[in-house]
């Protein structure tokens, strides 16, 4: 008997890729990535003319059409595939990235008329030109009282969707008037392939403000934004939300003739790429946080209740999977703290034994800063480069450092910089615990987790806690490839609940990290008085952090 | 008429140089300088094989006799003057830089009996193992409210000579025995040149806790200290201290042999290396403080009365000029700053562009730090990389620096510790005007003062203050030679008063640093939020640094 694929499509900042993936076993048999041509537009638009404003962060949807056509062929003939063997496809994607589309889906931005227009293309989730209307929107919330600030930590991001949309109304109502959808990329993908526009609960839930049982925030809310987005939901969104692990529907002839699939081959709601990645790593029950770290770090969990936790990005019902309360917490600068370190701080001599080495620079500072006791740097830094997301919610945080002598050397700032993060993780376990959510294992995705076990160790000793590590670099896409046999069903060749799917697909390493108890007990002392700096520069105990914010804004306009 | 020259020798560190100078207008016409060929020993003796102790730090007295042999004849013969036109001679050195040597004045360490042991040498000022026989010192003196600790900011230095002869007591009994005098090397330089041991106010009062009308502290003091010391100032000190400004004696036949000067030639009271410099900028008056920066800053100056002041480092009664109240206070962290910086934290491509543009790491750096207006960096410093001298007397506080983002550049970060030295030397300046000391005028000397037109604009800025900076850049050897000058006697072509010999041969640049009003204005704003974290973590409100320390002590002796 032939074996039986699915595929996993992960659609990433800069590029997307397919990765076919065994359904009995999870094995990835093929991948293949595509860069998008146009990358992430911040400057210009496509014509090399029209000028972008600041903190603007743009993508052409052909790109996301250019991958399927590319990666699912690639992957196909990569794996000797036959199209009838791949029996279901999953989607996910970076979140909130969102589109204006006509009624049949076509982006704005392909049409003539509105090419020229930086409002018709796809604000990708970086976009963070929407923060004036983000204000807006949370002082509003807070001065009306409304419920559904306490689901999302107090506050709504200006990376989410009605602070995006809603920036399209001020700026360019023309936009907004032809606009029939606005939509996220991930469904705009599902459409693409299955001819439907089926709008998932996680996008829904985390990013436009929807809740299962209270469904979107009421027409006087959204009136009291603005009294054109009275009926926003009903002009430019849509009520019916699809659970994760529901089928969006088939392949169409037309993508059956983009991406070499068979017509009918079943399509999986789609899903958010750090979202996806619990059951790749087998979580199917809560208590366990997968931390997936990159650039910046991304919490999920899944819990049995609705609670409110202070700082929380957002809990979602169904969010995650279905069946659960999706939690969803994260640090804001993580992967960024130590790129900024090696561009911006490491001396000449170290790079120059790297090249020695023939090490790279970050592995250099990692060897150096392994043969360091705990607590022997003497340094204690607060992880808010780029502000903090939980437990604080505050953009205009900024980082610290403290305990440096004439001797202090660069890996000791680096090993300072890691522990940071760690007390930040630490930070928001405790917070989610305090408040009733019980969490009492970590999993760790994504290329950190794998390349850096000096970090992983010093995760598992300032949480005390055991950590397991994604047995794959493309845990999001085994994730959507789990969705897709989901979609497919156990009758032809899939599963029919994520938990057969998660048991048989999932995959860790052997290798578990176990906190070592002498480590423990040292990193107890320090996360006491990082805990306790936390506090005073964080809640309003001394505002110094913004108080220095402002006079940097106001001497940067100063010089203009 | 021939030209009158006086000789101002100065005595730093690791070299000794004599300048020759014009008595009539200070002009330097000749310098010398001699490297000390056992430089600062700080790992073996001389013989290469008795092993220090960490935080040693040594010197052989004979390099000091050397530079006389070297330097004085260099610079008559540079200069083609004749030995007879010298009129005067005066000494700084570094203190409290002190040796144990016999009633002839000959050192331990040169009788073959105590080559070996290290004590015999001279404890160079930053011989810091005295460090214990210091804190039990403050210990002793606090508990019996002895009140000479006020004058010297609430702690005695582990630099300072009674831990240093304390710990020769109890480490080498027989060399404290086997000593008939303690001695400064500044004084013990005199005694060389005229045969007697004139110990100078300076030292005797910054360093050894002695005061014009108090004397030294008492018996009952000493004995509480260790029963030995109940009589250590009759049997290794004295008692007769001479004021700064007094002829000390004159060249000896021997000294003359060793020089090249005549027999008879006046010799000054010794003096200190920064105490000495004030003069030279032409202060004699009160009100006005000189900072010496280098690797640290000493700032001296001048009052009135005798006030206590919190965190100085010293009052002493003709401590820096005769009929006044010599006041010093200090930054240990300035010059050694921005060194640790460019060593540790600036990336290899600003190494590689300095080299381009064949330009000094620092200039490049400051030439970046000029464009930044005042605070755009976001950033603010604590200046506690080596401790804090003045106002806080506390070497356990480390360094702190907050505000960073991940756009913070190299140059902001060393714009930031320029910053923090200038708010370090502002709560110096504060401190002394709220407890009674008036400050209105800023003078600078030492390198960075000529080098560094940056750092100065902002001194001036954020203390609101006109700086003027030293036309020299030996001015303790022209403050040398001023008191040389003085001990020689108008009736023999010098002056007879300190005013008279500053109008005619003190230096200062034309150009004066004044503050710009709208940089005064941001750098109130930033110094407020300075002024608050320097009180929150130096202050006990929350003692971080200190516990960071502890653990970073407990971590490294784990490790051994």
């Amino acid at each position: 008997m032939a074996k039986k694929y699915v595929i996993g499509l992960d659609y990433g900042s800069l590029s997307g890729r397919a990765v076919l993936v065994d359904v009995e076993n999870g094995r990835e048999v093929a991948t293949s990535v595509f860069e998008y041509p146009h990358a992430v537009m911040d400057e210009y638009l496509p014509d090399g003319v029209t000028k972008l404003g600041y903190d603007w962060a743009l993508q052409d949807p052909q790109d996301y059409l250019d991958v399927l056509s590319n990666t699912i062929p690639a992957v196909l003939r990569d794996a000797q595939a036959a199209p009838e063997d791949v029996i279901g496809v999953g989607i996910d994607f970076t979140a909130c990235t969102v589109l204006p589309v006509k009624k049949d889906g076509t982006p704005l931005c392909f049409l003539p008329e509105y090419k020229s227009n930086p409002h018709s293309y796809v604000k990708l989730w970086k976009h963070h030109a929407a923060q004036p209307w983000a204000n807006k929107l949370n002082e509003i919330a807070s001065e009306r009282g409304e419920e559904f600030l306490s689901r999302y930590g107090g506050k709504i991001s200006s990376e989410w969707l009605f602070p995006k949309l809603w920036q399209i109304l001020d700026e360019a109502p023309e936009i907004y008037k032809a606009m029939d959808c606005f939509v996220e990329a991930a469904d705009w993908m599902v459409w693409q392939l299955t001819g439907e526009l089926k709008r998932n609960s996680c996008t829904a839930g985390y990013k436009a403000i929807w809740n299962k049982k209270k469904g979107y925030p009421s027409k006087e809310f959204f009136r009291a934004l603005d009294v054109r987005l009275e009926n926003v939901v009903e002009d430019k969104l849509s009520t019916d939300i699809y659970s994760l692990g529901q089928k969006a529907g088939e392949i169409t002839a037309e993508a059956a003739r983009l991406t070499g699939l068979c017509e009918g081959t079943a399509v999986a709601v789609a899903n958010v790429d750090a979202h996806v990645a619990i059951p790749a790593v087998g979580i199917t029950e809560h208590g366990k946080m997968l931390m997936i770290l990159g650039t910046s770090t991304c919490h999920i969990f899944l819990g049995e209740e609705e609670k409110v936790v202070p700082g929380m990005c957002g809990v979602v019902e169904d969010g995650v999977l279905p069946g659960f309360m999706g939690y969803e917490a994260g640090q804001s600068c993580v992967g960024d703290h130590f790129d900024w370190f090696v561009k911006t701080c490491v001396p000449k001599r170290y790079y120059d034994e790297a090249e020695a080495l023939d090490m790279n620079i970050h592995k250099l500072l990692r060897e150096k800063a392994k043969k360091l006791a705990v607590g022997e740097s003497g340094l204690l830094a607060l992880d808010w480069w780029n502000g903090n997301r939980s437990v604080l919610v505050d953009v205009d945080l900024t980082g610290v450092m403290c305990g440096m002598t004439l001797l202090t050397k660069p890996e000791e700032i680096y090993r300072a910089l890691i522990e940071a993060t760690a007390y930040g993780t630490r930070m928001i376990v405790e917070t989610f615990k305090e408040n009733g959510v019980p969490i009492t294992e970590l999993y760790a995705a994504g290329g950190i987790s794998q390349k850096d076990e000096l970090m992983m160790q010093i995760y598992s000793d300032v949480t005390n806690m055991e950590i397991r590590i994604a047995d794959s670099l493309q845990a999001p896409a085994l994730g959507s490839a789990m969705f897709g046999a989901l979609a497919a069903g156990a009758e032809r060749g899939g599963y029919d609940n994520i938990v057969d799917a998660a048991k048989a697909m999932s995959k860790v390493k052997d290798y578990v990290y176990r906190p070592i108890a002498e480590n423990v007990t040292v990193y107890d002392r320090l996360f006491a008085e990082y805990k306790r700096l936390h506090d005073y520069y964080g809640r309003g105990e001394n505002d110094v952090l913004k108080h220095l914010k402002e006079i940097k804004k106001e001497a940067a306009c100063a010089k203009k």
